[in-house]
C-alpha cells in the first residue's frame, strides 16, 4: 500500500534511513573520540527507535523525566541518566528504578543529596550539574563552595555514588554559526576538565559528561571530554539546520497534512496541521516573518530539501497557513492532496505526535 | 487526601467550581439572547467537563477535528458540527459519524462539496465559512460569485442540507480593548446578516453561527445571530485576561509543577514544567520579555491572583524557569514545593496535559 493512502489525518513520517544514519554517524563519530555515546531519548520517545540504537550498540540511554526513565526501562533499558534536576516528589518511583536500573541523577543543591541519601532506597551515581553559560540549571562553574558543599553532602551515604560533572551547553540553539557552536564547546569543556582536575585525585572515577546536538554534530574531536549525550540529531529539524548542525537531507520527520481549503488571493493553503501537531515554535525569516515549517516534496527516497517559496506562515490549534508564493506549487495543489512538512522542532513536534507515526515499513498509531 | 499529596510531576488541575460557573455564565448570556448555545469542545477535550455542559442543558456541540467528533459521538453526543473546513481524506470516519450522529460540516469550495456530495454516506448540513476578516478561512463576505458557486453545487445532492453562514472572528485574539472586540463582532455580524438577509427567501431556514470566546465574553447581546461557539471561556486563560475577557478569577486551570532547583543570583526557580506541558505560546510584558505563564498560590478556595513580580520567563522541552522578584516568595519556595502556574493558552497545555488532569473531586490520570 502507498504510504499516501495510509493517511487520513496529521501524521509524523519517520524516514527509518535517514534517522539509522543519523544513529550510526553520531555512533561513529562517539567511537573514533573514544568517549561513551549515551544519546538522549527525549526527542524520539518511541521505543521502536530505542531499538535501532540497541541494534547500533547502544547501552546506556540519557532520559529527561522520572517517567521516561520508566517507560525505557519497561522496555529493557538498564543504564539511564535522568539529565534533570532530581525531582524529589517522585521519590516512590525512583525507588522502583533504582532497583530496577543503573541509575543516574543530576544533583545541584545539598538539600536534593540530602533527601536522596535519606529516602532513596536503592543505589543511584550521581552527577553534578554544572553551568558552563546556558544559564537554565546547574552550579556556576567558578561557584567552588557549593560544589564542595554537594559533594560533603554527598560522601555522608552510602547509596550515592559521585560520578562526575555533567553539562548541557544548550546555548548552542542560539549560536549563529560553527565557529560560536566552537566556541561555546570549548568554554564548556574548559570548564569542565578544569573541575576534573581539581578534583580527579579525590574522586579517580570521576568523568566529565557533555551534551547538545549542536556540539556534537559540528566537532569532530569529543577526546576532551568522557560521554556525549546528543538527542535530536536522531531526527534533525529545522532549527539545527539553521544552526548548522546538519543539511536538509538529514531531517528523518515531516508531518504529512491534508490540504482542506485553497485562497488564490492571498496564495495561502490551508492544512490540517496546527500548534497542537507542530507546537509553535518557529524562527523567523529575513523579512521578519514567522516561519513554523517548510514544505518538501515526498518520493521514494525520503523527501526533497524545501519547495522554494513555500512555508507555515501561520497556525492556531488545529489549522495551519502554508504561504504558497512559488505559483506552480499552489496551482498544481488540490484540496485533499498531502503536504509535507519539515518541523522547526522535532522533539516538540514528535512529543506532540506520538500516537500517531508511521515510517515506509511499519505504522504506529 | 490533600491535592498536594497526589502530585508528584507536573499536573493540570482544574477547578470544578469555576468551570461549571464558567459554563453556567455562557448557558445564560446564550439563553438571554435566545440563541442556540453549542459550545467548542477543542478547549477542554474532556468527557468529564462534556458531561458538566450536559447537566447545565447542552445537547449540541463544536469540535474542531473529525477524530474529536469520533471521541465526543462515543461518549454520546449527536449533534455534532465540525467547525474546520471538511478534510475529505477523513470520508471513511465521516460517514461512520453521518450514520450516527447528526453532524454539520463545514465548505468553502465547490470542490469539497461535490465530493462530499457524491462520497458521504450519510446525510449531513452544510455551514459555508465566511471570513470576516480573520483571513484564516472561509469565502471572503463581499465574494458572492464563490457563495453562488459553492450553493449551486450544493443544491445538486440530496445528502446535503444547507444550514446557513459561519463565522470565527479569531482576530478578536489580536484586540487590544473590549471597544475594539466590540467592533470586531459588529463588524462580523453585519458581513452574516448582509449574507442572511441576501438568501433567506431561498433557503426561509438559514442561520447564522458566530464564534470566539473574547465576544461572546465581552458583548451582551447576541440576538443578532442564531447561534454562538464559543470554546476558550470554559477554561480562560491569561490570553483572555489580557484581551479582557474575564479576570484572573475565571480561570479554572492551573500546571502545579515541582521546584526542581533555586538560583539565588538571579532570582529564578527552576521547575518541572516545560513546553511539553505548556506549549511555547507566550505574551510579552512591558519591559519585552517573554511570559509564558504567572504563578499563584493554591488555597481551599481556588487560587490567589497571581503572585507580584513571579512569572515563568523561559521554558524548554521540560524545564520552566520562574522569575521571582518577589523575595519573600523567592526564600519561602523549597525545592520540592508546588508552584501554580496559570496558562497563557489553556487550549494548547489542555491538549497537552490530557493524560494527567486533576480536579478537586476526581483524579484523572
Amino acid at each position: 500500500m502507498n504510504i499516501e493512502e495510509m493517511i487520513f489525518s496529521p501524521t509524523l513520517i519517520l524516514n527509518e534511513k535517514i534517522c539509522r544514519r543519523n544513529i550510526s554517524i553520531m555512533a561513529e563519530r562517539a567511537s573514533r573520540s573514544g568517549v561513551i555515546f549515551r544519546p538522549h531519548f527525549k526527542t524520539h520517545l518511541s521505543i521502536e527507535v530505542g531499538n535501532w540504537f540497541r541494534e547500533a550498540g547502544i547501552s546506556a540511554i540519557t532520559v529527561t523525566s522520572v517517567a521516561m526513565a520508566k517507560e525505557f526501562s519497561d522496555a529493557g533499558w538498564d543504564d539511564i541518566t535522568i539529565a534533570f534536576p532530581v525531582n524529589i516528589r517522585e521519590i516512590e518511583e525512583l525507588n522502583r528504578l533504582s532497583a530496577k536500573v543503573k541509575l543516574n541523577l543530576l544533583a545541584e543543591s545539598s538539600e536534593a543529596i540530602s533527601f536522596l541519601g535519606r529516602k532513596l532506597s536503592g543505589r543511584a551515581g550521581i552527577f553534578i550539574k554544572i553551568d558552563t553559560g546556558y544559564h537554565r540549571t546547574g552550579i556556576k562553574q567558578q561557584n567552588f563552595s557549593q560544589i564542595e558543599e554537594v559533594l560533603t553532602e554527598l560522601e555522608r551515604y552510602e547509596n550515592l555514588n559521585f560520578k562526575g560533572f555533567l553539562a548541557h551547553a544548550g546555548h548552542t540553539y542560539k549560536a549563529g554559526s560553527n565557529a560560536e557552536v566552537s566556541v561555546i564547546y570549548h568554554e564548556s569543556v574548559l570548564a569542565l576538565n578544569t573541575l576534573k582536575q581539581k578534583y580527579l585525585k579525590r574522586y579517580p572515577h570521576l568523568f566529565i559528561s557533555y551534551g547538545d546536538t549542536p556540539s556534537c554534530s559540528i566537532l569532530n574531536d569529543f577526546s576532551e571530554v568522557d560521554e556525549i549525550r546528543p538527542g535530536n540529531f536522531v531526527f534533525y529539524d529545522l532549527m539545527q539546520v539553521n544552526i548548522g548542525s546538519c543539511s536538509y537531507a538529514d531531517i528523518a520527520v515531516a508531518l504529512a497534512c491534508p490540504v482542506v481549503a485553497k485562497h488564490a488571493d492571498r496564495q495561502e493553503l490551508i492544512i490540517h496541521g496546527g500548534a497542537v501537531h507542530f507546537s509553535r515554535e518557529h524562527y523567523f525569516l529575513p523579512d521578519g516573518e514567522p516561519c513554523y515549517g517548510l514544505a518538501v516534496e515526498s518520493g521514494n527516497e525520503g523527501w526533497s530539501d524545501p519547495i522554494d517559496k513555500v512555508w507555515i506562515s501561520a497556525l492556531s490549534q488545529e489549522h495551519g497557513t502554508v504561504k504558497a508564493l512559488n505559483q506552480r506549487f499552489f496551482e498544481e495543489t488540490e484540496i485533499g492532496d498531502l503536504i509535507y512538512v519539515l518541523p522547526v522542532h522535532s522533539c516538540l513536534t514528535s512529543n506532540l505526535m506520538r500516537g500517531s507515526r508511521i515510517t515506509d515499513k511499519q505504522i504506529y498509531f
